[in-house]
């Protein structure tokens, strides 16, 4: 049995690949599946099941995607869900998979349909060694139980809590446990860093697990957690089976004509993932501001279904990469990318845009002086910290619904930690034609650095 | 103004991406054009012309396919064919990419649609630096002039002189040429190892420009060319426009269970690209052998349009690699491949077969005692060298074709130089059901070896 | 907490790549240690503890390689053996890397220097979560006590045995853990190919943990465990701390010639890296046949410390590869490799030798009729099933100090499952002149596969 | 023949790698050889030779280095200097590598040892194809003749001459040239972007091809061209036979503790080669901006042979290619980079510096009230060019030795067109302890932009 964990950036997503003799199980596979097809040729194995452990809220699943390759590999999920492709697992059935043993448990909570897999080693014997615990186990949490009904957070919480101890833990100490999610995700409330445990150790220092129920339940409702519109798209797409990324439009190389004419089509957004130095240094008019490296967990949040995406990069081979981002979270209509960059448009002389970097000192004279707002686009858990005094609270995870609250004729500076979302958060706005947008990029690090109080 | 050339392997077709300034052109490329797609990105340009120089008969032309990815590219070949996609170029036309001047010239007698082009380096000047020759002139050679009509083969000749002497050669003795095959391709006699030269070295040592039109005429008559039955299918392809991979079914992986499945379906052929040494040692019953490194060039002489093909495999991460050596000439239906590998079919128990390979004394007796049928299945022109006496000539780019007169209770042994093209050969008498096939894996160059006479 | 588990090839020797926050811990370096420096980059952590589990006897260690590249590194090993080298850690002693605290616990039994180190994860509490638990513990195992002197193996069981259940298991059934070996390895006798478990599964599942403490010893008493002559000389370079291939001779790429001159000099040993079937066809006379993939546990038992090495490879771009394989286990005098290849030798026409390959049905007529002798080159434990019968028994990790109990003017023929051993095997006996060697390569699968008796 | 050009980055420096049959030549290797013995483990040759056009002055030669990895190459240089390694080739000799014949031209002018080296295919006849121009013949230029003895250019004008008249142009129009350098390099003056060419073309297109004698010597002697004291260093390396790499200290992976302790240390330098974007915004005090894909030809005019290095990068894999480039022209103390990065650094509380960026309005502003003086490091042929009124030209050729000449209490901002070169010196201002530094990254091409005159 060897164990591969894929992790998918910004979603903190954990899907896993699991072989046994010439047989694999992949667990929650993300939709840009090349990476499980590889590690089968690596191991020179077939996959012969795709496990999901529930409709997943915060992604697409690529189960489809992968048996589309793999056509006799088998999907399952639990019959709790009438969900439309795939097959049904019972709770208690069991499957095989190389030497492998599984048993699927169903531990209804997060989602009805929220699975366990637990797999034993039959070359050693029937006992489960580990237990892939999707979103209803973490590591030092429990799933969050509002996504369901949030009226009824507390009656699902009762029936995790009833999962958990009573179909969970009875598994064994000595149970290894991996997670659908780590440190970061939307999908838990504090998350461990650890991406593993065991079940042991999680009823020794899992702070939830020693609540009674009453007391774990009045946690749960106490719980501020990020609630994104997407979650009902990826739900919606998981229990149906999302269209598949083979069938879809191949995505295209544009020249800076093309790409100019795409400017012009409402619904387009053209997605800047280049550094926010270079973004606020010059970057094509009404682009989002998207970095790589972060841009996974946020494109979710800012972007909608039905437009269409063509991106500029730093370099042109991340193409793939930031597409994906977009997949992941079930926006599809990716048309391409700028062929000669952003340097290739400056050179035809086409319009450009800055976005004003304030330094810190500057700012904070201009937020003392009243001449700009101060926009707080962090999660509403972290405004319990430190921050500006009298700025306003607008978390980035509904900045796009609620962006028609504001004055376009104010001048704002938008605020984060480190500057990459209050750029996403400022270019939306200059997309918007506000008038004045600026952003101080060294963001509430560089304010602290600079010893300014939080308090006003 | 960077030239790059790109090798397809065993066609020995060289397709050419040439960049200048932002822009770039692509001469001739391959259907699997990812590799143009990422030179493009390497280098921040964009793709804007892709040229053909003529219909080609030995590959299936990937121009379409990169238009699909890089929309805004233009297509040319010339105006002399009927061509149901792509732009007309006439002889003479000029073009521009980035700074370089593009000058189109037809040169017919290869197929009437042949161009060679021209560029100049307009930084400098606009005298052409580089022509791209196509399969007009190559070095050391000049194109074939019976493809089109065999009958009028010295017609053509006349009308290649013609082009080579009035209108290439003048483009002066400082020019470099860079032709459409190198080495070993089928589409002249003896290319010349070098894969580029100058016009002014080729008048100097080129002996097909030092003939006057006659002796050139004659020695084109003379000349014993590969003719296979697939180049009529590349040509029709590449004058209507071959279809896209992009929206052709994706291949899968396949289980063994599939995969045995494969093999009662009539059509259906099982490719083994694994090395001799172990297709002889076992492999699947009917699979044909074609080594990797080596099927490139004879897969277009035995395998047909309509049948469809599936992979064994030494390595399944080399599965995209093999199925483009089919879809380059035109073998679109792959189905997919084993995932388990070979070793997956053994474990399983299902049948397997080997190939009889007799060490080289063995086989010298057997022939000897007319025990055994010596195969030889080289080329025409290879038959004049050594040999085995009383081999039978059959050469593999006309096998399967043939294949019939041979009498399937006789006893028969393939030959080659290397065991390579052999082993195919053997294979395809195995899945005919021949009673009694083998091979002396060494090959013509182990019988030299021995020191034994090609005289019978 | 993220761990990367490094694999060693051949020798299912495990070593541990484990980072925290910006700082990494690295458990039982190889010694091509570039690897742990990538695993650094990728993460950008800097390594700031090296611990070594024991002094161990079937490789070399890279502690010192490494620190050489990171000087601030600390290595770490138990204070019990007197290391020329490094930093002695008593019982007990707990060290920090990131926000990771390591917990030395000397569990004696395998050697007295043996360590288990237990990592808890202080971002969620004290407790242990992960125990490294090098030659002590393993999956379905516990260490071997045999190999300190094999005289005093009862005494050292006993001694393995109280640190296992008085020192490992209270640690507590929630604690992963991860030794040093996996399947395959020579340091235990039926490892699990699961290379992971906790100690709550271990107690249940693993049988040596159920034993008392005298049954303990005495099944340890009967194990029959391969002791190679070279577990000396790992263990001796292990505590006086490994010299640096940094500071070593770099090696060169060979001519043809350059490789024919290395071959009068008494000492120098040809490797032969291609494939099976590919020597048997034709090698370099007295070179060693040791194929690329399975090379790794037989080098230490078939080449000499004294000894310098020169390479011949199917790819070049493996030498590093092949090198690293000799490097692990102190075979340190690496010459070169032979730029050409085999190819390269056999065009200048330099002598070549075969092996010969018997076709498993002659080969059982040829034993029948004792016109060849058998020789069984497995290990004693395998003995135990099939065989062929009256084979004469020579395990392979003793063969080159076996050897001269054969007769030169004997005809042999060596065996094993697969091949693989066999050949080396053969090629020793080749590479000492005996008179007549073969080989069956289809080994001991082809014997069963014909369904040939093991009993005669 | 195969030819495979390496390009070294910033020296604009083209080595070759050609191949024929199983050998193959080198000319003019870079130090950081492994490129070569990648090509000939990919091709399968082994190199032979390895050929010097000159003894460089731009960077230094790895023919050495080569020669470690490859002990039966041989290296050849012109015997008309007294190199102390290699061997002596005189005027006319001929060489062999697979079927290449090499003749051997000495065509002093440049420098007294330059050679060209012509090679024919004698797979098709001895005439000459290629020729290896270096230093002697560029793409529409010719090798300065300043280098040797600034006061003899014209007499070395008027023998390069020669050389190129008697001895290269007569190998024939049909010759392909490959120089030793491309656009960019210090070794010509306006040297094309293309960067092979024929001697026809030359001929026809070369202006100083068309030059009489004295008309050639004359504007040999008008011509400004960039020398910089490091030169001399490359020369005297060159002539001796440069010190092995393979024989230094190995660079080390460094805690942020021992990066802070290199801090004191007189004669220690570290070299911050993240994006001028970053490096402005903190950076640790005293470190040099040389951004990873422009230093190349930036650290040998600002670095000095006796001290010593240590990196911040953006990513800890990019440090070889860092290190690469002060190697390459012989900045041979590299004592190792920082293993957790600026990141790392700033996390532990360490003291930061930052660059003022001026937005360019402000930069004018400043400029214009006489605030700030602007200093402008383009090399001397730029200023012909537009410029900022009144700016103090400081090449950065030789910005070290003239820095002096500024007064430490002034308020300076650097300017280059893009912002790279001016960091550089930039940051050299603020190492030596200046008043006030700063720089409109903008540079130039912003100034322009803006519309701004160039005329005071």
């Amino acid at each position: 049995m060897k164990i591969r964990k894929v992790r998918s950036e910004g979603l903190q997503h954990l899907s896993y690949f699991i072989s046994s003799e010439d047989e694999a199980l992949v667990i929650d596979p993300r939709r840009d599946c090349q990476v499980y097809l590889d590690l089968a040729h690596e191991a020179e194995v077939v996959i012969t099941w795709i496990l999901e452990t529930h409709r997943n809220e915060d992604y697409v699943i690529g189960s489809r995607e992968l048996k589309h390759y793999v056509p006799d590999a088998r999907i399952g999920h639990s019959d709790a869900t009438d969900f439309e492709y795939g097959e049904s697992l019972a709770d208690g059935e069991t499957l095989r998979v190389g030497a492998m043993k599984i048993e699927c448990i169903n531990t209804p909570g997060h989602t009805p349909d929220s699975m366990v897999y637990a797999l034993g080693d039959t070359a050693t014997s029937d006992d489960p060694i580990v237990a892939f615990t999707g979103d209803t186990l973490f590591v030092n949490e429990t799933g969050r139980t509002d996504l369901v009904d949030k009226d009824r957070t507390a009656e699902f919480a009762r029936v995790i809590y009833d999962s958990i101890h009573k179909k969970v833990l009875p598994l064994g100490d000595g149970v290894i446990i991996h997670p659908a999610h780590g440190a970061g995700s939307v999908c838990g409330g504090a998350i461990g860093a650890r991406e593993f445990s065991t079940l042991g150790y999680e009823k020794s220092n899992n702070i939830w697990l020693s609540m009674d129920e009453d007391q774990f339940v009045e946690e749960k409702l106490s719980q501020e957690l990020i609630l994104s519109p997407y979650f009902s798209r990826c739900e919606r797409l998981n229990t149906r089976g999302p269209p598949l990324l083979a069938e879809m439009e191949d995505p295209r190389s544009l020249t800076v004509d093309a790409f100019e004419k795409l400017l012009d089509i409402e619904g387009n957004v053209i997605i800047d993932t280049r550094s926010p130095n270079n973004f606020v240094s010059g970057h094509i008019p009404s682009s989002v501001s998207l970095e790589l490296d972060h841009m996974g967990l946020f494109v979710g949040w800012v972007l909608k279904e039905d437009q269409r995406f063509a991106y500029v990069l730093e370099n042109n081979a991340d193409f793939e990469r930031a597409a994906a981002m977009l997949y992941r979270v079930g926006l599809d209509n990716t048309i391409g990318y700028l062929a000669q960059g952003y340097a290739g448009w400056e050179k035809k002389g086409n319009p450009t845009e800055k976005t004003r970097n304030y330094e810190i000192e500057e700012f904070k004279r201009l937020v003392d002086e009243d001449a700009v707002k101060a926009l707080d686009v962090r999660q509403p858990h972290e405004y319990a910290g430190e921050g500006v005094p009298g700025a306003i609270e607008l978390p980035l995870s509904n900045f796009i619904h609620r962006m028609d609250e504001l004055d376009k004729s104010e001048s704002y500076a938008t605020l984060c930690p480190s500057g990459i979302r209050s750029l996403t958060a400022a270019s939306l706005l200059q997309r918007a034609n506000f008038d004045s947008v600026g952003i101080p990029l060294e963001g509430l690090v560089g304010w602290k650095k600079k010893g300014y109080s939080s308090e006003s």
